[in-house]
């Protein structure tokens, strides 16, 4: 109690009444971070983009920086490099009564539970990369950097703060060169026994189909990547990434007819995965975020008839689909969740190290 | 309280310490059904065969009741009057002082959460079916009766007292007729938003391949399906059921060379659906069930082979593959323990409702 007393005379957590009591009596109070005092690092490291941002609790983002990722060889440096310049700036603008309690990034890739290595990351080319390891030492601010994947971390942020508050069941479907997914199953992020759960662009949707980064053939992503739309709409070579796929999206709605047979193509594998997704899951709601977004907005006629043709009444009658309320957003959001996580969960122990 | 005394002086309950307190100081007592006295009625409703058993706590089979259920039209009083008339027989073999706490079903369809409806069952021809209502008012217990979907109460029962205990990630496959399937999530059933989650079996894993009862092509229970094995082996028409299945099982042992191909071709699409459910749940296991223990060991070198291509490496690698322990009583066991679920949940009202 006299740590208690010294964090809340530093100005870093306030006692408060808990929210809700089950029990009769006198509650005990709370400590909690005090919300102007205190932020996180959220780093997303996509594909095409490395994102920094300073982030408040309650998701808010207080300061902000990105730069172009360029494709090709993996390099460990051009990722830590950046982010840890980004974060040092931010940093040196904050208020010297403002403390950083936890960092945590969104990474394109498999994450092991527990210790942030990145086993695999086909579409970075990053394989058993120690990210958090190295980000935490290149950062330097005696803080571990938590990682997960990005396409769950973007689930959490829907889930928590977007377009999916209030629903206990939900499939996130994300789309960055590949697609990646993450799955709340009654409320909880589905991580499975290693961590590596929700990796629905492995779904084989067309066994004789498209060669995949994995080593399969005709996985969700081989068949609705950014590659096989670009390739489809005879595209692929002429400019890569999310103003590409746009690109597309925008022809078709004028009328080429190329790119219109390119969604319609894609769309219709999209709601294939979806419809096999909807079976497994019975959610209440599905999420396009990320290049699927406009992949979705762009073929929605085609995944809701392969809906209505694969997915059994029973799951479909009550489905919801939806595209990301936190858009570009929703990766780093996930992460900013995911360092909070830690500094609610234990709010003593990491103010008291953060404040020391 | 004056109830609680009124229960143990019956001999309904006793209390006891609870088996770990997170608190300090004296714990307070807790009430628990008598094991030697209460029992329930676990019943079982298979596409070939109706199933009634009394069960202690802890599933312990204590009487059994069966009978072959013919295929054809759907007609609810040839499987409620059955069922009723084996739980009546057995209830007047009790001891006077022994006491029905619960009734609960497996069901091979898709069942409704709340309502005991059975929504759909298109091996049995079942649309809509008030199944829990009409058997709870034969049976006249006055009790309610729970209803479940088979393969999710089988999976559950594997995983409270069969090969999946411990593991808090885990993907069960039913196979009866068709394919159903239970997952396991962080320990806890995955019912999704209505209750019809884990409908694996309607994961189209071949999308242009064979007719579905569900009205789509390429089911992993179109293609995997008792049908399928036994035209695959050519032995459509000459037999149906376990039996039929074994058949092909036990000739290819022998030699067979139409029946070893059947099953390798049954087995690859096995192999296929098991890969796809690997990445996204990324489980601890996968346990084969019902008829689909037959295929499983007969094709386990298709399916090891699909998933060597399919599975990513991080969901493979620590993914063990098993058959039912609990065989064919896994339904029923699972059944058991739903309505124990409910007495355990609120021990003194049903058991003041059941010694009334």
């Amino acid at each position: 109690m006299a740590l208690t007393a010294d964090l809340t005379a530093a100005g870093l957590v306030r006692e408060e009444l808990p929210r809700e009591t089950g029990r009769a009596g006198r509650p005990s109070l709370v400590v909690r971070p005090e919300s102007a005092r205190v932020y996180v690092f959220a780093l997303d490291v996509g594909v095409d983009r490395l994102v920094a941002a300073r982030v408040g609790l309650g998701g808010t983002i207080l300061d902000r920086r990105e730069t172009v990722r360029r494709r090709g060889a993996f390099s460990l440096e051009e990722i830590v490099g950046p982010l840890a310049s980004f974060a040092r700036q931010m940093h040196r603008k904050t208020r010297p009564d403002t403390v950083c309690v936890g960092v945590a990034a969104a990474f394109s890739g498999g994450v092991a539970r527990g210790d942030g290595v990145v086993r695999f990351g086909p579409n970075m080319g990053a394989v058993d990369v120690p990210f958090a390891d190295e980000m935490a030492r290149r950062l330097a601010f005696g803080l571990p950097v938590m990682v997960g994947n990005d396409a769950n971390l973007a689930a959490l942020a829907e889930h928590t703060r977007g377009v999916g508050v209030g629903c206990r069941d939900l499939v996130y479907l994300h789309g960055d060169v590949g697609i990646g997914g993450g799955v709340i199953v009654n409320g909880q992020l589905l991580g499975g026994y290693g961590g590596f759960g929700g990796e629905v662009g492995h779904m084989v949707v067309n066994p004789k189909g498209r060669s995949c980064g994995c080593g399969s053939l005709g996985c969700l992503e081989a068949e609705v990547g950014e590659r096989a739309l670009l390739e489809s709409a005879g595209l692929f070579g002429s400019g890569v990434g999310r103003d590409a796929v746009r690109a597309v999206v925008d022809a078709a709605d004028r009328g080429d007819i190329g790119a219109q047979a390119a969604l319609s193509r894609v769309g219709d594998w999209l709601g294939l995965g979806v419809a096999n997704l909807v079976n497994i899951f019975n959610p209440e709601m599905v999420v396009f975020g990320g290049m699927l977004r406009e992949i979705y907005l762009g073929s929605a006629a085609q995944v809701r008839s392969r809906l209505a043709v694969d997915a059994l009444p029973t799951c479909r009658d009550t489905l919801r689909l939806r595209t990301s309320a936190l858009g570009d957003d929703a990766t780093l959001v996930g992460a900013a969740e995911l360092a909070f996580a830690q500094v609610l969960a234990d709010p003593i122990e990491v103010l008291a190290r953060a404040g020391s």
